[in-house]
């Protein structure tokens, strides 16, 4: 009996958990293929929630130096600025291995952390269970002493976040990197031109089948996909386990990132590649993830504040997805210790201010049936029931928004969210709805930027 | 001969450097006694530079948690946080020197620095070239082995920033602790009621000395001096030197730490207590010193975004102190690795951004008639020749601002700092002066809050 | 395709060596049963050897205290002062797995090592390749950041050794215990009462069949099988792999640990419990397994000199031992730097110089018909061709040799190895035979114990 | 006050234990010249102990590699080997003084220590408290943050050993290096040509005053005088209060580096240089002070058994050093870690085996008239009253010794020490005393190598 074997057995303790969910058994199973796969709806929560954080942390927090890539920067491809890195700060034959135990977590106190994410308005949470460096923040039975519980923090990352995060009614969501750099069967599975599986059933699936049982996550992040078919991961046999059998089957979310080929057309919603934004409303449920360091996704020491997002831009891209139908992904990356910096801190709390005011817009809406006004990237719109909401990003020189699109009528009625009275509003001789907006002093604006009107009685 | 030989020799040294200066030899001399240094009149550079940025680095950034007083919190008062803190992240009998090697300031870059507090509008900058704590900075010859060349960084720190900083034009300034909370010696002359010197003359005083020859300060930021009286510490012995002989005699600035009882009464300009923030306009030149980080000056991991001062209240203080006639020294704590970490190079951006637009009333000005608007906090006053600043802090809601200090005439013109046109104005029933502030967008005003007028023909 | 398939596919690289192997394949397979295993018959070199230096080396020897068993006695049986000595030299929370990069054999020279095993006249060298820690000291595909070459020395210890010793025209042999005291699938299959085994099919037996093809070993030292069956272990079917199809099937020896109830009774050679010395001559070929350090197997610091044995107590074992029919293996422990301290040096040096004076009743040796000599445990025989040699551990009082045991003749002669003419003896009234032994000051003796006696004509 | 006024401080305290020293004030008072020092008797204690155990134990235990003149080969002649070791095994820029924290001294056990000395036959142990790298093995007040309390051991390795090694009633000795190669204060005074003392003043003589006053020191073995006067040390000065005043006036012993050209001519007993043997007997009281490893004081982790002084050796040179007047100073160098390991605890007990079996001709002997037997150099001879001992280093060949030295009479006895009968011997034709050694199997003998002869009623 080989790894399969295990998983049968880690199945077989699943069922009497399975059994106890009792008789909403689903009528209908899904089979090990795209169309009947890709035919499950998505869970409905996931496109209410909008707006997530990421959260990249591994053992590349260690070097915390040009990005979480560090490894394949410095061995895969060997670019001369890692290898100068190496050399001048460490002993020869430093291998990336010797990282780990300087990975302590010893100030990672989950509670704070889902703090900050709560009061960011995050309604899930990602954490990278696993990136492509193989190190599992949890204790995979698989990844022996190369795992959070057997070297450096001491401790299961992902489940003592998952207590956090769930604490706080925030959806949890994990990522999982199908491939792994370095690990040698992957690299002999390769070799052989992936018509081998040593690796994924030795390491890969037994681990995804793992964090599913035990961790129960709302969403599966999978990454790590591109070098080879589907076929060779395994992944639709994972997928209808996982919608047919699996404890999460009735809410679980799944991205993209399945097999080469995969991403942008199977699976669950779609992230296509990094930091992906469409032009026009997609037809199937997106997510665009990026990072407040626009230079990496796990913490690096060099980051500098001009390689970090700044307040308006990240509230303008959560805008522009929520606008086109997406959710927002917000990434940040923690130190080798478990912490936040600061200007994270800031940048999360500063969303998390604009969505105090401005979540009725974003939070459950719908997009519209216009997403942002014509010759022009200033004004968004969004939509909950009748109500239409314009989030403009740039306040008008005379302090009169005119907005082409929303078709007035007489019950039109217009305000701006977190002021008190209903606006003004005209119609211009070439039917826009011309909005006055109210005359306050900078401070006393509910938000400073990307202020939204709410308007009713419209078309 | 003992270590005043070495001064002495230092001093020697020094001669052919000192001759160079020219026939420029001070006709006055001072003595070692106050009322001769307190007479000596303030260089006028210090005034007129206003804005300097303040650095804590030590080793007291290796544990980087706590504050700089780690040390003695640990092992003078014992606090039990710190008792923990050590227990559980060290091996038992962990010293203090032991975190010596692991301060490695490894990517330290002076210019990086430099160009960043240019940047801040800085027109000096102070360095901690030895904390309480002892270690100095700099390859001191009188604390082997417990210096940044000895062990840690092996570099300069202090000659590294001098040549970074002056490349720039900006003043260079250097604090400097005279007590060390555990030198042997100096806890001997505490045993002996400082009746004894032998901290002072092995250890402190060569220091001194050592550091005026070596980076020709243009201040001297003296600190640790409460623990015992100035004839202890043969302060008036060195700055009669400092005045008279030295490389810097004619340049050089002192704050007024220089002894029990001293400080706010004696040396050169004023710092009384940390923070230190005068109510009305004081008669001496002072300084306000203060921390972005609100609860520590040297760097800790544990700082989270709430202990971090905001734009608005830097600004805010920053005007107030120059407005009352002080200059404003704002701190922060690089990591043990040599960053400043992307939160402190915002705050100090920010400041500099400012500065661009609002430098005018700032640099060089003066405190005028009246320091702020009766019954308010928000309406600050500096001048320069016959203009007068006014700096708003707060926009008033219907944006009209009323003056009720300068006296308004024919000739009166009122301008915006970073706006072109002049601003209407008008003269209230109670003699108020009343500006029509810019009707703009928030984003069109040229900065953020701490606006300023400029008023010409006003008295 | 599980573990099984890579060692498949490992096999089918085997093959093209195999195939130049030519014709010489063997008549006869063995099955994979004991009784046809046990009857395959001892390849010879074994039983010429007689003389072999044991190695234990791994993660052990970084903590370097209490024995090769550090982490059970710590994590397993959690020994009061194993968690004492964690508790007062590192960090809280610190784990085995921490202590992987510290394994840094920077001092390891492979041949410096062999010419220490040349000099001490070992015939075979067996290294631990894996001891019961799991950490492999070769690049094991399947213990991946847990072995050699990615942590700690970042070499292929078991590589560089065997080329050493091989040009020394030394046997190699590999000690590899077939359990891991905490592999979580070993765990697993035990906490299954040994009815699955994960942890054999995807963990130690992929390694047995790597270690057999990459190094090509003429002994495998199989140990930590006492937990469970050799059905749990796979071993007969390894085994049969090993003597029909393996590129060593012709030269490999094995022992007899390969499951429970195994040792003693089955495999090649035995070497029942550790240290195992018969007291009469037994009908199998075994192997004494003993250690310089007497409390440990590993490199230990606190090790003191009445822990070494001494040479005479070496010696003297050697000399029982190969009389019994065994064959001596005696351990030392390299540190974690890849040293072999100074008194495992003299030890080693200290038989080899007997060897080269004694080897002649050693090496290629047959036990005689007689073992020792009655009551007393000071005279020993063993015999080539038709010499007889007796080994006397204790020189007697008054220089005459007593040997009750050999029958003198008239062609009877008596030498005595590194002397140069013959000894005169003469016959008692009992038969005995009387060896006049060389009047000699003691350092004109050949050696300064165990003496060797080289009777011809007797029987 | 200076550094001087520090030292007169200590003596201040001390006065107060002189003071109860009572009534026993000597007469007369050493003036701080040569000839007056030189003049003084050496305690008899000295000569009487003829055998010590010296350690080198420092920073220098931490590389371990190469010697203790680790820092100088590398830092100060450069030698390529020693830069390449740094290079290969620790991060670029890594200072000798990074070293510190790991001089741990964790399994140091003082009693352990003193137990082995005294089973060595040690009378005293002379132990360095600093060597020429300036780390002080004491709390010293004038090498903060470089001693063994602040730094690495946190420890008083100096008082700790003291107490072991008076408990077993052994005498203590202090070996102080008067340099150190790279204190900055020393390298000012160098390159003024000595004509200043900073260094002097400020550390070395403080230091030595310091040590006298807290472990009253039986010896004190002054070394690192070969750069500089007497004068410039202030050798003549210290002497004079210590032979004067100090606690320890009346016990004290010193050796003769005292000053360029000093040694072997002033001061107390003579080194001369290290491992001085002389040809002849002098006639000044002298050590021959030696190390185990042949190639270092200080533990190096590359020593191998061929640079280890074998157990023959080292009783040989015993055994001439005391027939030449001279005592015998063994050295080991404990690790790191504060271990002495066994091959160094080998050669130890092994020389208290023969001294408990030929000590009588050893401890409290006197040199004889003849020191060795002409043309040979493997008989020597010692006295004790009327007793002469001949020490032979080899065994003749045919049992029979020929002495020519000692003139035979009527009462001429000679014994073996350790053996129970007197001898027989008779008298050559050419006068010689032939004495007929026993004939006894080697094991029966009482030592295995330098053999005592005990003749009385001889001339």
């Amino acid at each position: 009996m080989g790894p399969r074997g295990l998983v049968a057995e880690l199945l077989l303790l699943l069922a009497l958990g399975a059994a106890k969910s009792g008789p909403s058994a689903p009528l209908r199973r899904y089979t090990p293929d795209w169309p009947s796969l890709d035919s499950r709806p998505l869970p409905a929560w996931f496109d209410e929630a909008k707006f997530g954080v990421f959260v990249h942390w591994g053992v590349f927090s260690v070097p915390a130096w040009g990005s979480e890539w560090f490894w394949w920067h410095w061995k895969g491809t060997k670019l001369p600025q890692y290898q100068s890195f190496m050399k001048e700060n460490y002993p020869p034959g430093f291998s990336y291995g010797d990282f780990g135990p300087q990975f302590t977590a010893r100030f990672f106190h989950p509670d704070s952390w889902a703090d900050l994410f709560k009061a960011a308005g995050a309604k899930y949470v990602v954490l990278t269970t696993k990136h492509h460096e193989g190190f599992t923040n949890w204790p995979s039975p698989v990844s022996w002493n190369w795992n959070s519980q057997d070297v450096g923090p001491h401790r299961d990352l992902v489940g003592e976040l998952e207590a956090a995060v769930r604490k706080r009614n925030i959806r949890y969501g994990l990522y999982h990197s199908l491939l792994e750099w370095f690990h040698p069967l992957y690299l002999l599975d390769k070799k052989n031109g992936f018509k081998t599986q040593h690796f994924v059933h030795a390491k890969t699936m037994p681990e995804l089948y793992d964090l599913v049982n035990r961790y129960k996550p709302d969403l599966i992040w999978s990454d790590g996909e591109w070098e080879s078919p589907d076929t060779y991961w395994n992944s639709t046999g994972f997928l209808s386990w996982l919608y047919n059998d699996s404890p999460v089957k009735d809410t679980v979310v799944v991205n993209d990132r399945w097999g080469q080929n995969c991403s942008c057309h199977h699976g669950g919603y779609y992230n296509c590649q990094d930091k992906f934004k469409p032009e026009t409303l997609p037809d199937h449920k997106w997510e665009m993830c990026t990072s407040i360091d626009k230079l990496s996704w796990g913490y690096r020491r060099n980051m500098v504040i001009t390689d970090v997002a700044d307040e308006s831009t990240i509230i303008s891209e959560l805008v522009q997805t929520v606008s086109l139908g997406g959710n927002y992904l917000l990434n940040i990356g923690p130190t080798k210790d478990g912490l936040i910096v600061p200007i994270f801190q800031e940048r999360l709390l500063a969303v998390g201010k604009w969505l105090s005011v401005s979540g009725e817009a974003i939070y459950a809406s719908k997009p519209w049936r216009v997403q942002f006004e014509k010759n022009t990237t200033t004004v968004w719109y969004t939509s909950k029931g009748s109500a239409v909401y314009a989030i403009f990003l740039s306040w008008p020189k005379h302090g009169i928004l005119s907005l082409k699109s929303p078709k007035s009528s007489s019950t039109t009625q217009v305000t701006m969210l977190g002021v008190q009275n209903n606006l003004k509003w005209s119609k211009d001789p070439d039917e826009s709805l011309l909005v006055y907006l109210p005359q306050l002093p900078p401070s006393a604006l509910p938000v400073q930027f990307a202020w939204t009107l709410k308007l009713t009685g419209v078309k």
